[in-house]
């Protein structure tokens, strides 16, 4: 393998992420589908609502016995019986009769609307008065109106939120196919990185921040950590820790050691695999330009800079979609994430041929969204948790002038 | 209690969540923290950087030997060491001496500032020039200067994020103090109500969704649903089923028998809990007015519309707000989701003194994003799966014409 620097851009790093193959399929219940992602088209086994439902309190009535019903001159029906709540009428409806319905009753055979009860007065025991016409359908839903039988509810490579799971409910469809989860190991290298939990790391040494920060991120993304460790930066050693995690994983994010120079281990890791292939070496993208994305089989190895805020942003911009991927979501645009437009506070430059990723806080002032961006000198984790977004200044821009207005993609919570 | 529908805005109602206290404070391991609130107000137990760091590859020098130096009258300095990566460096510099230093390597005690690799050039084996003058702090950062010890991190209340847990990790916090996670307990009540997994349920009868969006709801907000079952609409079943989830949760969702009328059991079964409240019965809101919430002691009861689409929209806009508050988010504002600006496609009517939710499809055509209402003659289950996000018609506000820019809140995915 080459390890000449070839920068590729943001988006052929986003279009080489779609190469790979969602993973296999599963059975999920219903109840634990939620944020899942479905592995076959999901069709309607019955109709809904699979009765004739009334949609408000009322009478339902033959809508034509109703036309040219007035306040002055309302049409007369017989009351030939009620609807009881979740009770089926078997009863026939007749010409000039009336049958009482609660909202979400059953709407009797031969009845084609419901009069609300509002429009309507009891002359007596028998009969109402109706002082509006109603048109055939009004205040009701038919059988398969709101989803017929057989109609496509959902498309494969569709996440399930909380309403989709509600249709599933209403339809009795209990178990749905679904991608497996990514299985994702961490590796943080680096002869400067000490685990979190050391109490008082030596000058010259930091601890571990990629492992956890990674992690939660994947975890959002719907992934399962399985491992996270730090690893000296031996190539020996990394070559054995990548080997132990590779089969039961699908993802190995390995921080550390990507960039060009004497520690630029990562890629000398792939050698030791016959089966690797090197995707992308360095994008051009800032933070994390010396990102590496490979493959070892059907794999995906991401060779992330040690630089912690560089690691998250890169996470962000690509792991997060290459997790998407794996777990066979078809639409990747909603992963833009969620996003709000302001004013940028103060100036910031790129270069043409970068894609920059800026952290901001997005905050109010006289009565305008502004974006601060919090990168100082240098980009730190303690900066990042100041900031609550991010704004992406295109490859093909040089530099965004104060005032500019600009999307503010906001970090999760 | 008075069952009298004093209805609330909803604001009244959003104020009343907030009386709750927060649950009680547990440990939680860094690792398992992200997406969990801070009970207590984190500071930090030691400077970040504990050492003075190179933020670039150079040589660590006193900034003053560079001050005049150019490409043509270049500054000499004599190299007097070298730091390695993630060891320390013990020597002191000189006036006039050179420490090499790679990105995120420690800077020796007497120098102050680091010049770039790029605007230095080897002499000799122990002399180098420097071409360009730098000031105190360039290209290093002093201990303390990402974060001061005893410097606060985060606040109480404040919801942890992936970068979050990073800042932790880097000061070796392992473990904080959170808020416990809301137990919640959801009863679908209704006469027409069968479990989801009902085969082939008779006319009259419709499966039970509510159980399914809200407890993937709650689930979303951070909550663990305990439990959740169909009751038939029996006052003596439904305070019986009441009793017996009262104990061991947080929050009991009540959906169905919350409307004034002949099947009104929600307040009814209030009445046989000596310390329950009614703190609101009724609310000005479409859809959802029939909604009430009420205290059980400390426990908070909310008795939702049956209606699927009302349940769902209710727990949306007061519900979860009312996790995050037992869940101790100060910052309720950002609850407000995700949004993004659209045009209106077509007109919607409301009504002054009411605030409406409507869903939408949020689409992009013509270079303008529109929000089509998905609301046809009756909110169902089925038309919001359709849906990506809603629309909030305020309280004052009689409508909204077709193009009026509006703010499409997001479903979550």
């Amino acid at each position: 393998m080459s390890q000449f620097l070839k920068v590729k851009t943001a988006q052929e790093v986003l279009d080489i992420v779609k190469i790979f193959n969602p993973l296999g399929a599963e059975k999920a219940d219903m109840e634990a589908a939620c944020g899942r992602v479905l592995a076959s088209t999901v069709e309607a086994p019955e109709a809904l609502p699979h009765f004739d439902r009334a949609t408000m309190d009322g009478y339902a009535v033959k809508a034509r016995d109703t036309f040219g019903a007035s306040e002055t001159l309302p049409a007369l029906l017989e009351i030939s019986g009620a609807a009881a709540m979740g009770e089926e009428v078997t009863l026939q409806l007749e010409s000039g009769g009336a049958v009482a319905v609660p909202t979400g009753g059953m709407v009797p055979q031969g009845a084609d609307a419901v009069v609300m009860v509002e429009y309507t007065h009891h002359l007596d025991e028998n009969t109402i008065e109706v002082f509006k016409p109603v048109a055939p359908g009004d205040n009701m839903v038919k059988v398969g109106e709101e989803i017929a039988r057989g109609e496509q509810l959902f498309p494969r490579g569709w996440r399930l939120r909380a309403q989709d799971v509600g249709l599933l409910a209403a339809l009795g469809v209990t178990e749905v196919a679904v991608y497996r989860r990514p299985r994702v190991a961490i590796i943080s290298t680096g002869d400067e990185i000490v685990p979190a939990s050391s109490a008082a790391p030596p000058p010259g040494k930091v601890r571990d921040v990629n492992s956890f920060t990674l992690a939660a991120m994947a975890r959002q993304a719907g992934a399962a950590v399985s491992s996270s460790r730090v690893v000296p930066d031996d190539l020996d050693e990394l070559v054995a820790a990548t080997r132990q995690v590779l089969d039961n994983n699908d993802m190995l994010l390995l921080s550390g050691g990507s960039s060009v120079g004497a520690r630029d281990f990562t890629l000398r890791v792939l050698d030791y695999f016959h089966d690797a292939e090197v995707l992308a070496h360095g994008v051009a993208i800032r933070p994390g330009k010396p990102t590496i994305l490979a493959r070892i089989g059907e794999k995906v190895f991401w060779g992330l800079p040690g630089q912690p805020v560089s690691a998250l942003m890169i996470c962000l911009a690509f792991v997060r979609p290459s997790l998407a991927v794996l777990e066979g979501q078809s639409d990747l645009g909603a992963l833009g994430g969620y996003s709000l437009k302001a004013l940028l506070q103060r100036q910031l430059p790129s270069v043409h041929g970068r894609t920059d990723y800026v952290p901001v806080v997005a905050s109010a002032a006289n009565g305008q969204v502004w974006a601060t961006p919090v990168f100082g000198k240098s980009a730190m984790i303690g900066m990042l948790a100041k900031a609550n977004g991010y704004v992406i200044i295109p490859e093909h821009v040089e530099g965004l002038d104060r005032g500019s207005e600009v999307e503010v993609y906001l970090f999760s919570r």
